[in-house]
């Protein structure tokens, strides 16, 4: 096996040089993300509107386009140390199985029982509301990634968390559900009886599995009429973009100690969470004009919304309860075919994310799942980590890349990020294992009812 | 949150402070353990018989009782370098939760697929075969650990791998058979018609789902009967002990290197491999007498070899197809009752460990499961990792140890392996959060048939 006598197989920061404040990429964007806006009045959500739903705090973070950091509590930075640094692990294996000349790094944020990075934003926003005095928070989950590293965070603080589960995921996933019990949430299928939209949902769709965006409106509900509660979420939002900057500081740490310069930054995206988070301190420079670097935002072919959707104000959930947000959206109304298989199944997209796309400072591919899989499968021989389907959205392009760097002979350097490991999703694994998954790319007429379904908006 | 200045949460070795050789504890025992017998005549096992089951280089270091030290191949150190080092972690969360003046530090060896520490002996065992031309491997695996594990090394090195996996875990628990089958590993479900001792155990118990040792059986005879492949095993061998010393052998390391020493070192204890890797350097002090330490091996009540087995020759399989063993066993007829839920459910024990603590150089402990389960999950609410029920063997004594120095106020370093992560285990942790675990101690009674079982040999 070959290895660059100076840089190991795995870069671990020290403790000490583990970042103590998160960056806010909105500061050094020229052109800010729009804001919020109040479905009923159209006007820019308030502080105080925004505060009956989120923490205080959180409420500041989401507004600030102004703070470049944020200095990251001592008690959150306590528990970063828990699991934190991640390791950003150079490639070797892949490297000489693609006889490629480009090095290929990956940020792996997979190595702790959430399973997946959405721990960062957890612990960020269990202590927020912990520090405000409330008794607990409210969420939704799918699959149960962002369910299970919210509820590691509140068991690690003494707060109540109660997941709201898409149903179809609560009796089919039920290992995530039991994680999630053991770390003392409570965990209800959604749509249920314990809300007023969820009942309503019941009523017109008797029998319905649920779906992301019900859950959304169920677990907003919930934390609005519960003395006591706010409502947290584990992507999308401008907060949770800034608490997931910690991936890209420590990359860049990482690279600058060893004296790598990137050329491509590849990560997946659902929300943008991930995929902000690492390239925040990278697109930075860019934006600052004192580097340049080649963004890529990998999506499922069968969830189009950045390489398909349109660039407008939409609910972020189905029962339109939350605020507007403009973003890349294939329409609120948007329900991803049966067949596509992982995550990655959220209609919109981050606004920070979606500005930078629209200004054409990042790219944005489409990817097939089998083809998604097959990149997955070949990752976890040679690597050793058995990737989530969500992060071998980001391995297939990395290695596409990598390929293209064998026809051409550039040695460019690529950093994807590896967001969690694939123990949850196993059942997709045994479809593709079995050669029963297949592909599916919607039409245009497939996508037009999630488009009929985007609120009209007064002067947009 | 309190933290010595000086001690890291986690200690990683830099990757040149990792191990270079293995260690081989039977170097240093002034008495060695008894040698493997042929089960026809009696006579210890020569490297030619036991030729036709292992790999020539592992029944080299079967047999070899003097070599302290084995050079690790630059090829397994280069894979170790994909998982290893693994941390050693100060648990300061468990140590304030239980508001305790021990320190308690725990070697995690779970941040790897195979989500366990069997990795370190897949991958040397599966180099060995390649080494020597071989086309494949075959094993049993239980639950799947050892079979990911292995199935994994295979995948790196391009070695065929089959796998007889108990049928009604093959059936019961599918997602480690899909990571298996991802890593292109045949999965058989055992007792099975490929085999003639798997056709005879169908004929004589149809309808029955198998147990380790009919898989042991097959295995065996899987690869005596193909030509090019040999049998491997993930426990209980000496060859696995030596393996495994780089559990023992970095936590020293990471010790010594901020100068801690513990006073008590505390492993799980099923076939032996992870106790024996983790106290074998340890263990070799105290024989050399340069220092004392107090071991603890921890067993369930439910399958209480050393606590409550005899000392005495045995097979290691149902089949009786292998070679006898001296070791503490329950006989290789004991079935664990269906009640008991995690792992470590072998009928013996390592014959190294089997005879150090006959000398009364270790100690053993036997525990009961919803006491094991209730501190996996304090652990993981307060440490974050959500531990193996094995595992969570070591943590439950851990955890009675630190509360005694509560008692008496000593501050007393305590190191445990945590072997592995409990992600597939979500069946067990359901049970206990629905509080339908139970616990069961066998009666001697309950034991004789085990017992009954033993073979007699002439003049032991």
């Amino acid at each position: 096996m070959k290895q660059d006598s100076n840089i190991p197989y795995k870069i671990y920061l020290e403790e000490s040089e583990m970042p103590k404040s998160w960056y806010n990429l909105r500061a050094d964007m020229p052109v800010k993300p729009a804001p919020l806006l109040n479905p009923e009045t159209f006007e820019p959500m308030t502080a105080e509107e925004l505060g009956t739903v989120f923490c205080d705090e959180l409420v500041k973070q989401e507004l600030d386009n102004e703070t470049a950091y944020y200095p990251i509590p001592q008690e959150i930075r306590d528990f970063y140390k828990m699991y934190r640094p991640s390791p950003l692990v150079r490639a070797y294996c892949l490297e000489e199985k693609l006889n490629t000349p480009a090095k290929i790094y990956y940020k792996f944020e997979g190595n702790n029982t959430s399973g997946s990075h959405k721990l960062n934003s957890a612990i960020a926003q269990a202590y927020y509301a912990k520090n405000q005095g409330l008794k607990g928070v409210t969420t939704e989950t799918g699959a149960g990634q962002w369910g299970t590293a919210l509820s590691m965070a509140c068991a690690y603080l003494g707060l109540d968390c109660q997941v709201y589960m898409v149903k179809v995921s609560y009796e089919q996933k039920p290992f995530r559900r039991e994680v999630m019990k053991t770390y003392g949430a409570s965990v209800t299928p959604s749509p249920s009886e314990t809300t007023n939209v969820g009942r309503k949902i019941l009523e017109e769709h008797p029998g319905t599995t649920g779906s992301l965006g019900c859950a959304i409106s169920e677990a907003v509900e919930a934390a609005t009429s519960q003395e006591g509660y706010r409502y947290v979420l584990g992507s999308v939002l401008n907060q949770v973009m800034l608490h997931q900057s910690i991936i890209g500081l420590e990359t860049k740490a990482a690279l600058d100690k060893y004296n790598i310069t990137p050329d491509i930054i590849i990560g997946c995206a659902g929300g943008g969470s991930n995929l902000g988070g690492l390239i925040a301190p990278f697109m930075g420079e860019k934006l600052r004009k004192e580097k340049d670097y080649q963004f890529i935002a990998v999506e499922p072919a069968s969830c189009p919304s950045l390489t398909r959707g349109k660039y407008a104000y939409d609910f972020c959930d189905t029962g339109k309860v939350t605020p507007l947000a403009k973003m890349y959206t294939l329409g609120h109304g948007f329900i991803p075919s049966a067949n596509h298989a992982g995550g990655l199944r959220y209609h919109g997209m981050s606004s920070v994310l979606s500005e930078l796309y629209d200004e054409g400072l990042m790219e944005a591919r489409s990817v097939e799942q089998t083809a998604v899989f097959e990149a997955a499968k070949m990752f976890a021989q040679v690597e050793g980590i058995l990737p989530a389907p969500e992060s071998s959205h980001a391995i297939r392009v990395a290695i596409d890349e990598a390929l293209k760097c064998k026809e051409t002979g550039e040695e460019k350097t690529i950093v994807f990020g590896l967001t969690g490991t694939g123990y949850f999703d196993m059942v997709a694994y045994g479809k593709f294992n079995d050669g029963e998954m297949s592909d599916y790319i919607p039409t245009d007429e497939d996508l037009q009812p999630g488009f009929d379904s985007l609120p009209e908006i007064p002067n947009q």
